[in-house]
């Protein structure tokens, strides 16, 4: 619970705690919502940072996947789960029907029982799905020229903040070939759809979803994972992960629980979740098969798949690009198969001698997916662990196969995305990136980093934070984040926290590089704000106000300080931004400039002020009195 | 005082603390010396890891600038200072004389009194200085033809673990013109520092300094900024904060103390310092005019450089790249002048309405540095300090202004580095590399990250992580670190390690990067460790042992679990590490090479191995018995 937070919880009857989660908006933070003309009602979630009004300033819009929770207006609980936005959106297209699901078997959960087995969500709600066959895709509608409310959400949300530059677009990064416009049309939102380069990852059985785009002309976008393994986490944990990685600026989030109970913490994620859930329903199925990996089938991956789907996850990672010829190429590796998906599948083909099922039955997989807009995330089962197997033969042989695979989806009107390294030194990013546009027809990048060295267990953030960043500029379209524990446990909301952060600090610089016109309105915005001493601005601007704001605070506590122009770096004589500021008083700007341009042409040294007529409808008084 | 140190200290009368340090050896490793065969009795300071015995691989050897603190054999004394281990070298060159220096004066040390000042260092030493107006510079020497015992030291120092590659070196890497060689000869190092091209900062008068080299072609460097403010800080914290941050890597140190006590605090710091020393002379030369900048003089800097010459600072920041006519360049930035040292003297220039006496006396500040053999550190005084400042034209105007300098500078026989930005957003990072090459005739290039994005305060050690990786790569040869506090408040010992590991692992991402023929090394061994689940080696083999282990006890603390082929990210079901070890187990490597070459070609699904006749000189049994 943080300061801001409200618990929302009731004390339950059995062991496991209803979840209590943070809610309450960022420090200077208001919710806002956009309207939408096209589709009247629409509204699209953002916040706005509002500085001191002594800065003659805007509020400052930024891009914000917390959903409801940090919208005080909006009451919060999770046994009830979000507001249903988007029910009707898929109805009203009348291309889905509602039909009585699957029911919740014991092996979803793990043969879980009694105390241990996590309470069902309260609620069930009947799933939709396609009617006769059809693709209900966004891709699908996209390449029937048709707009839904889905791109109409997404193209407002992605044009945040530049409606303030009023046509001054001022563009200035190096995009390397992406096709970045500098304003964001529902039109060309479609059209990114429809031609594979960008998704809408959204589930019509999610309804609860801010929609939200994945690609390369739009904002870079991150993952948090969270999830339980069989060693340690619960269900009120990870329900307040997922809250708490949204509230800190994930776009999606991933569960990718390993132990028990996975069916029954997925819904309770999925039902409270304002951002896309991707899961790997691989590993579900291998809890049904007592993670006896060679006991893996067809028949129990499809029905995990129709269980998910149901729930209304939104993107699978799914490893059909392990090709049997393919597990040889690992065997000299320094750390083999890092994946966990990977080697489960390179097993199961060792084992059988053959191609995995997931392969052989890639187009079945599509006709599911397609029946509910389930996006594939086509894993790297491949991807290089260490610095020593990056770039190998069996990575890339893989994104060969997962190319073929883009083209199978997509002539099935599936969504597609595809996921990439791993371990990755600076020099041989760009190789994959490059790759990866030319083997997958440009369908989008999701990266895990990479990992620039291996050398830094503890501070793996770091370490992949590099890669992230150089290959999320170099087009890559989202980055799944990697946390302090990378490589030593399971993550806790401290990590989730710092993952996050690390994340956002990638992706926007990346934005930035890749000269998104509207990314460099925030860092003029908190440059303005420290320049001029607004310490709350330029706390509240930055991506953890309480942070920076207890950092500063440890050494300057008092609320003076908050006016103060220094901090305790320098005290006040050396503050530098102070001195600049004495400078500037100190020369008028047009007498300076026209001084010191005299005194480089070889002019006399220019005169001091005193000495000058200065022009007093700039100063608003004469100096010369 | 971590886990591993020993107290040294003693109860001092006044109130000043005796400073207590961190001593004791890194978990794992061992310090070991490295002997010449050139120069015999020198001995080079480097420490090895050693790894389970059951990986029948040798330690690894790793660059270590933390100096006998770490040497268990070695007793410490913060009162007596380090061993003068270079004592004699310079005499033995016959060039330096022993002179009586300085008296300490009142305002060296801010006019402090009582129980305010801070207690002289308990020893003296009569400082060196060049006899003869001649040059005693490692460039001088090198240009001579000399290979001095410091550059022999250096090139052993940077040599390390590149023997293990016995020959075989595999170069893999861009390093975008660098000339990096296999294998480092003192001769190689006597051409680069004659050249310009590196440099070894070791004043005279700091014996106790081990040597190191600064340049493209050789390890990427990093520095750790200490020191106190008006506001916060003292003595001891300073003196602990230099042995904590060359423990975890920092190769060289800048005390960049701006309160009291400058010159004493500075003593205690410098004769118990390993690693080179770097000030800026301007802050305490603005403490002996009471803070006003316009009362700065020439007189007092020089006063103020001989002083801080004769302790044995080894580098001085000199901000002599400020003209006059750069300072309206500035005037429309955002953040305006963000150095210190850059603001106070463009105040001077504007008020005194000429070029700085730094500018105007740089021949004289040349005949001082050259004769203790004090290094250059060119200032950038205008550097950027927000996205919206970078590359603009102030911050070009004064780099070509150091490259004149640094001409100058060459002429005299002084060593020159080049200090660089800033806050640079990615892609106008690569030219400020570009740029400094050519206006500085490749004199190496000293950045402040950069820092690639202003959003992020509480974070800047990761924006700035990132661009310090990737301005390493591109060539630049030390990187001075950044804190989480960077832009809130002075670093505490918490901040300079968390600034350090993150430096680290820029400078090593770069070496990667540039293909540095032994970097990859301690990559290898870490992912081997990890692979065989060899946790301990895991730990040991990182940045940070004690951080990585303490993770990885989170949740699984018992002895058992550090051989537990498995963590709590994954348990032991879904590790798919083990699972790799299962799939190699499961195939032998010539046979299952050998079968899917044939499936590959069309041939019959390979068969199950139990039907093979299996080499059994390679398993050492028959599997068909």
């Amino acid at each position: 619970m943080s300061a801001n937070g409200q618990t929302n919880g009731k004390q339950p009857s059995n062991q496991h705690t209803t979840p209590s989660v943070t809610t309450g908006p960022l420090p200077g933070s208001s919710k806002i919502y956009q309207p939408s003309l096209l589709y009247p009602g629409l509204k699209v979630a953002m916040r706005e940072i509002a500085v001191h009004p002594t800065a003659g300033e805007p509020p400052v819009r930024v891009y914000d996947p917390s959903g409801p929770y940090t919208d005080p207006n909006e009451p919060i609980d999770i046994q009830k789960g979000l507001k249903r936005i988007r029910a009707g959106w898929a109805e009203a297209r009348g291309d889905v029907e509602s039909y009585v699901g699957r029911d919740v078997k014991p092996e979803d959960n793990g043969f879980a029982k009694g105390d241990r087995l996590v309470p069902e969500f309260p609620v069930k709600h009947q799933p939709l799905r396609a009617k006769d066959g059809k693709a209900i895709t966004q891709i699908a509608y996209a390449r029937a020229g048709i707009i839904t409310p889905e791109m109409e959400y997404v193209a407002i949300r992605e044009n945040l903040g530049r409606e303030v530059l009023a046509g001054n677009v001022e563009r200035d990064g190096e995009a390397f070939g992406a096709s970045i416009p500098d304003h964001v049309t529902a039109e060309f939102v479609r059209d990114e759809i429809a031609r594979g380069r960008a998704i809408i990852p959204n589930n019509v059985n999610h309804p609860e979803c801010e929609p939200m785009i994945i690609g390369r002309n739009f904002l870079v976008k991150i993952n948090a994972n969270i999830g339980n393994s069989a060693v340690t986490s619960s269900m009120a944990e990870e329900v307040d992960k997922m809250v708490w990685a949204t509230r800190w600026g994930a776009d999606t989030v991933m569960d990718l629980s390993t132990g028990r109970n996975i069916h029954n913490i997925r819904e309770w994620i999925v039902r409270n979740s304002p951002v896309p859930i991707g899961t790997v329903p691989l590993y579900q199925a291998l809890e049904k098969v007592n993670g006896i990996a060679e006991d893996l089938s067809w028949g129990v991956f499809r029905d995990t798949l129709i269980e998910q789907a149901e729930q209304g996850v939104d993107y699978f990672t799914i490893h059909a690009g392990i090709r049997l010829h393919h597990v040889p190429l690992t065997v000299d590796r320094v750390t083999g198969i890092v994946s966990r998906g990977g080697s489960i599948m390179a097993k199961w083909c060792l084992h059988h001698h053959k191609e995995s099922f997931l392969y052989e039955h890639f187009a079945d997989i599509c006709d599911i997916m397609r029946a509910y807009d389930v996006s594939f995330s086509l894993g790297d089962g491949l991807r290089p662990g260490s610095i020593a197997d990056a770039n190998d033969a069996a990575q890339f042989a893989e994104l060969e196969t997962l190319g073929e695979l883009t083209k199978i989806a997509w002539e099935k009107d599936c969504q597609v995305i595809i996921e990439g390294p791993g371990h990755v030194p600076m020099h041989k990013i760009k190789e994959n990136m490059e790759k990866q546009l030319k083997e997958c027809d440009e369908a989008p990048f999701y990266t895990l980093g990479p990992l620039t060295t291996d050398i830094a267990p503890g501070y793996d953030h770091i370490t992949s934070g590099i890669g992230a960043a150089m290959i999320g500029w170099f087009g890559t379209s989202m980055l799944c984040y990697v946390t302090p524990k990378e490589h030593l446990g399971l993550p806790n909301r401290d990590d989730v926290k710092t993952g996050v952060i690390t994340y956002k600090i990638a992706a926007h610089a990346a934005d930035l590089a890749k000269g998104h016109p509207a990314a460099k309105l925030r860092d003029d915005a908190m440059s303005r704000a420290r320049f001029e001493f607004r310490w709350e601005d330029q706390f509240n601007l930055g991506l953890d106000p309480e942070t920076a704001r207890s950092f500063h605070d440890e050494t300057l506590p008092a609320a003076a300080h908050k006016v103060a122009h220094f901090c305790s770096m320098c005290g006040p004589k050396f503050c530098s931004m102070r001195i600049s500021h004495d400078i500037r008083a100190e020369a008028q700007k047009e007498g300076l400039a026209a001084m010191a341009e005299k005194f480089r042409e070889g002019g006399e040294l220019y005169l001091p002020l005193e000495n000058q007529q200065v022009d007093s409808t700039i100063t608003g008084s004469s100096i010369d009195s």
